[in-house]
């Protein structure tokens, strides 16, 4: 932890309350310039609506309203040129971009604090900042669903043990598997629009708590900053976090989705599941044993759920029993919320290309499929249907069966008719016809289940959805 | 912890495959019976609907369909009336039900089970419970917003002082802050809202992952239970826990709300404060301390976001890292809901009392509003006002004449005109007609400000979206 | 939630200055007794080594604390005999037994609350129990312990593949991954016995919060209660719970390394791996796959973190921001640790259990150890001990031959001298008796290394410290 | 989020196995130079050990391992001068100084690495690292005890209404509820003291995950760095991170500790408590309330339970259910750490300075613990001396007599002796001399208790334990 030097000089923006300046202990307690300069953007384009409607509504003139957009931009260049001088003092990014706002433009810029308050200010910087990781977790989703999706469409048809407590179960199929996550992935997308819906209200205006004397038009900025309204009261709008929490919420469902693929990514490219092959692009070696080719990238996404939840946690923690409206401990919102978008747009980029770059095991997949009586319920099911067995019992006698085949040590389709009949003598050999896997995953045919033809009609469905 | 004595009987419903039965500490880990016999009525009602589909697609025959669905009836009186044997033998409720109805009306019980599984079985019993109390949350969340619009408009004029940092910042009215809350509390219906629309899709017929080759109709059976629609995968069906994610989620935040309003109310019935004087029915007394009057009530409210929070974390590290599709691990979420869905809508009732009884301590409010400098805002908006002053300018001089008023022990409007004049000399006596703070909450009238025709409004239009 | 009927009648318990009594809603959040009664033999405990001090130090007479002494006797048998009428109108075990004993004995029982409150009564009650929970854990630990240490020694020399990444890195020996466990459980047994030295003083006699004017003798009860010593500060008695969340701290870390092992046993009994078997007693079968084996009790085990994890976040969250001293946020800390600790326990007897009964596949697990290249890093090790090449290089060769070995569909020691002399000339047959993984365990002989012979000497130092 | 430009170079460290670069996504989620560069002293350190260890085993040249020696200081001279050319294309910093030491050493650099890996490299700096922290933790609550200690000593007799409900209990000293805090911050310590000692266990020589076939000396390595001894299990040794998470819970703890008297300092410095002011250096103004002083240092630290419980919440997510040994998912541990250490860190500097500065208004005070009925509890007691009632009985008596005065508007003491005698006819007038809140805190006495000389005693022996 770095403890800047003391620094005596008084923050001459607080005016003239104050005989002592915050020392050093304080200042890095208490600036937030470190984390919040990058809501410059926002800052800035929260401050040239704001101007504009003060000149709009006669509350300051069109020249200063003129000299200050100006300024802005200018600002704004600086910025993004890395010529900015940001400084601690100035303890946030309002107050630095201000200052730098009355050097540049003189008088002018001291009349934009006009009807507004730090509160606002950073209220609606931060919404929209929010807002567009919304845009762009709705986005990198988008290309993730298309890259699970030309999985699915690649292998409608392959078959691939199904599990369930990581044992075989079924036969499905590898393209079934992938849109499994183009269902979870979608329905991410979906929290992540009804959360950019509820927080695309405006809260510019509320000023430090309780709105203003002046004859600001709350309903012009909103619209000017792309809000679909005004917020509804003063006191909220100041005090209210619920947008980041609500998108850290949606982040850490996601994260979760992701964190499930990423163990299989793991588990199936273990040398003794060998399900699929990765690129080198998104594994490593190692630094002591040349043979690995590990994968890395796959077991950092699932570690992000672990970030993502953690700050979830954190800002939860941090607005539990505030009385109203701000307090500085909201102040312990932005960086949860960075760092859990950084690492969702980052984890799903690279999901996207780890997904885009896996080769399937084909054989290995159809070889595993078949072994470990999978095609038991089949069976079950077979006895139900052309013997009238209610199902109970059938499921009796398939496990006699397995039990039977296992102790001999092979499967299911090697016992001789006979060997079934000494179970259950009503077993025909039509039975055989249900034992393969191809058969298997061909019957499933109940809407959503893992037939070829269900998977390519989600396909279907699902191309038409995205475009 | 209660580890039942040793059973050494195998659980009769594995069929033949197992040698030895679970021992004691299995069943204690394993048996869901404990808590998972509370979603009998959402068991029955699934077993029903995908009974009489099963007999409309002519898999089991409509005799058959009709024992089954007036047994369940019958086993449904059975648990209401605290009659039926629940056994931890036969692990949950599923099994509890499924062995109860073949002994009471035999053969025909054993073919409930065709073309589905216990996974399918368990995420729709569970979703039906999720989605009740998502419609539980909703309307507690409407009731207590009543209770504060109730507050609003009983006090829309009452002055108090509005706070940042809980230092006094600028006054407002009593009804703006009760207003606070009904916008907090639609945003959490709104969430509920969403979440219950996201959750409506019915996942039986996934049976165990893959779907069956029995002819079923899940959009029949979807219809039936209030369904939208069926679920479009039945791989994630049965691996899918996001609803209770986003139930959680949800609840988290509106917990979140209350622990706010329930500090504010431990705050505000402290002998410092005297903000809020709540009821005897909401409060409690002391075994030593016999003048005690404590609000056990809003502090066991505050608290009720570590539990509800809490249980999300314990999801989201349970569904951390699952490959697909169903682990047993999965069973541990429903306890989370369970305890997490109980003390939200308990807690909503309780608020719903609370505010419903408080009495404001108007004087008290009206006297805290008037000093601490509360109007230094409205001074300093004046001088950019009549004075044109550069708003940072009107801070500076604002500053200075509070701790002029401050070193005299005086309030700002106890200040001289000639005092004030030495600070700047171009202040008025018409800046005395901003300093009380009946004008100063009235001058609030931008849109969502604090000024009581702005509360009417809001309450009028709450009013009506109520209706 | 279940809201128990609208009861008017007032707590006569609080005294004379409630008019109207808590209403169902109240009663149901603000109750403990669903709970607390769980305390009973500790609040027995408790107030029998009160009432046997207040009446050394003359405090009531030694008639009054004798009939108390008996009567909290008579009320235990009661309790345990499951006869005792808890009633929540009575709030909380303190209360219950107290009213039961003024039953029993008349005015005696009103003498036991001198110089005490339920502040510092449940402070005490609580920390035994939590004191009893570590000792339990303690002993759990031990138990689990011996279970690893017994595979340990069984199979010292039995080989395996080492795995970073789930890839195979190095071949290592069964024992030696048995004894990575028994350091980390080790390592949980030191947490919770610094935890129980730390939690080791006594809270009774700060009552409320401020102490007591009574002559009581804090150094009589802490001894008779088995406390090392009162604690030093009235105030942080009755507000602290800091040995509950430190037991909770342990556990989730204690969760944490079950939840390893776990996932290890999940995936090792896949069809895939079949590194090992586990016995019928701590697997399940499926409702509709009558093949399946599930492992059950290793998935909920992994799972248990989730819940314990959930709990610590809880009472922390709980905790939070809590103004001195007791408030009524508090009572929300007994049911999480309860639940915490049941789900330790019993995780620790349910994983003790399937260590004890589980079967390595020697043969496989020797197999899988001797493929993936597992000994390239020995053959790295004697490039730079028989050659000279400095690692880096070493390594760099080794990689070119893993390339080429991987390239023709065969293991390194399938490489012919001449190939491997193709890539570095040097290289001579000697180097074909590193390739082995018999003689790569044997080889890494640094203490705490995997050789056979280290693991020995692990083992009989466990041995010995454990007795 | 920012991601590097594409890089299509191979990483050249893995050696001659890969033939495409990892791309720029990929290296923005694996690369951790960005964040683990701070363990550069940690990382020189032990390779300094480790080199010097390999040249007395004779496993390198003396001439090498002081090659390397040197090597090593020289860059860490070029790291704290700000000189070191960090790369991610070299992922780390154990490869960033092991390159740069080679391109200024040669040939021995490349020999360093010889007996270890990157898995047991990290493991001993991070190790080493976080033990630093615990010192820095230990040290910065040693000086917040003495800042309580002080204020105690101060203001030993100085009366203050102690809270139990946030309602006035009874009277206690402003000594007593500052040593509250000193035993709080002692249970602490004694947390970061276990855990370093517990964690002051050296991995080093762990090598990959097996150990190693050079005949290292890893009792020589351990001594050198300063641990009590080698880890025992080397698979343990580079899979453990129990450190970091015991660290991470103590700092929880003491981060909750630290969030109740920041609660305390935010209520207690509001316009209607006014029990302390705090100095101008913790506080800060408004951007557009001139006469705000705002406790921000206060909500900041009150804040800060939040982050650090986030951290903490994500470790135990990353760690659950991850297969040994080494995983990537583990590379997520360091930010977490680092985090919430300079959260702490700097948390105990900043808590220091306040409790330093802050002014107790003693008449606030002292008016405030007279006022509320706060000895209706010596009333009680007083009954129970005096007229030898039974304790709940004597407790109704005084709810009754509290509710006398409180519908008189007036206190206890201001009842008469006819009134009192009214509702109890055994009172005489020596029950005013326990009403008065000076004789209440002076009655006390028991161990732990109130009253001054107790917390005089208390003082006493903290400060020789501190020294």
């Amino acid at each position: 932890m770095t403890v800047p030097p003391d620094s005596s000089s008084a923050n001459q923006m607080w005016g003239g309350r104050f005989s002592a300046g915050p020392d050093a202990i304080m200042q890095a307690i208490n600036a937030s310039i470190g984390f919040d300069q990058r809501l410059y953007a926002q800052d800035i384009a929260g401050s040239r609506a704001h101007a504009a409607m003060l000149a709009a509504q006669g509350i300051i003139s069109s020249k200063d309203a003129d000299a200050i957009g100006e300024g802005l931009l200018a600002i704004l260049s600086e910025i993004e040129a890395g010529k900015f001088p940001f400084t601690p003092e100035l303890e946030d990014i309002h107050l630095n971009i201000e200052a730098r706002l009355t050097e540049r433009i003189g008088e002018a810029g001291k009349r934009l604090h006009t009807g507004r308050s730090r509160n606002d200010q950073v209220a609606v910087d931060f919404r929209l900042w929010t807002r567009d990781q919304c845009d762009q977790a709705i986005a990198g989703l988008t290309g993730l669903m298309r890259a699970f999706l030309a999985q699915a469409e690649a292998g409608a048809d392959w078959v691939m043990p199904g599990f369930t407590h990581l044992q075989t179960a079924q036969p499905v199929t590898w393209g079934h598997h992938m849109l499994a996550y183009v269902e979870m992935l979608a329905r991410d997308r979906s929290r992540f629009e009804d959360a950019r819906r509820r927080m695309n209200e405006c809260p510019l205006g509320a000023a430090a708590l309780a709105g203003t004397s002046f004859p600001i038009d709350r309903h012009a900025t909103a619209k000017a900053l792309g809000f679909d309204r005004p917020t509804a009261n003063s006191l909220d709008s100041v005090s209210d976090r619920d947008f980041a929490l609500e998108f850290l919420a949606a982040a850490s469902i996601c994260a979760m989705h992701l964190s499930r693929f990423a163990e299989e990514l793991v588990i199936w490219s273990s040398a003794q599941f060998r399900f699929v092959r990765l690129s080198d692009k998104w594994t490593t070696g190692s630094s002591i044993m040349p043979q690995k080719k590990n994968p890395d990238a796959a077991e950092l996404l699932r570690a992000k759920l672990g970030r993502i939840l953690g700050a979830t946690v954190a800002l939860f923690t941090v607005m539990k029993g505030l009385a109203l409206t701000y307090s500085k401990d909201m102040q312990e919102d932005k960086e949860q919320v960075f760092d859990a978008a950084d690492s969702l747009i980052l984890g799903l980029a690279a999901m996207t290309g780890m997904v885009s770059d896996m080769t399937a095991n084909r054989e290995v997949l159809a070889a595993a499929a078949a072994s470990g009586f999978s095609t038991a319920t089949d069976l079950a099911d077979w006895l139900v249907r052309a013997l009238g067995l209610p199902f109970r019992e059938a499921h009796h006698v398939t496990g006699t069966l397995v039990a039977m085949a296992e102790k001999q040590g092979c499967d299911l389709p090697d016992l001789t008719l006979p060997q079934m009949q000494s179970v259950h003598p009503g077993v025909t050999d039509e039975v055989f016809g249900v034992l393969g896997v191809e058969n298997s995953v061909r019957s499933r045919i109940s809407y959503g289940g893992t037939a070829p033809d269900q998977v390519r009609a989600q396909v279907a469905r699902w191309k038409a959805a995205l475009g």
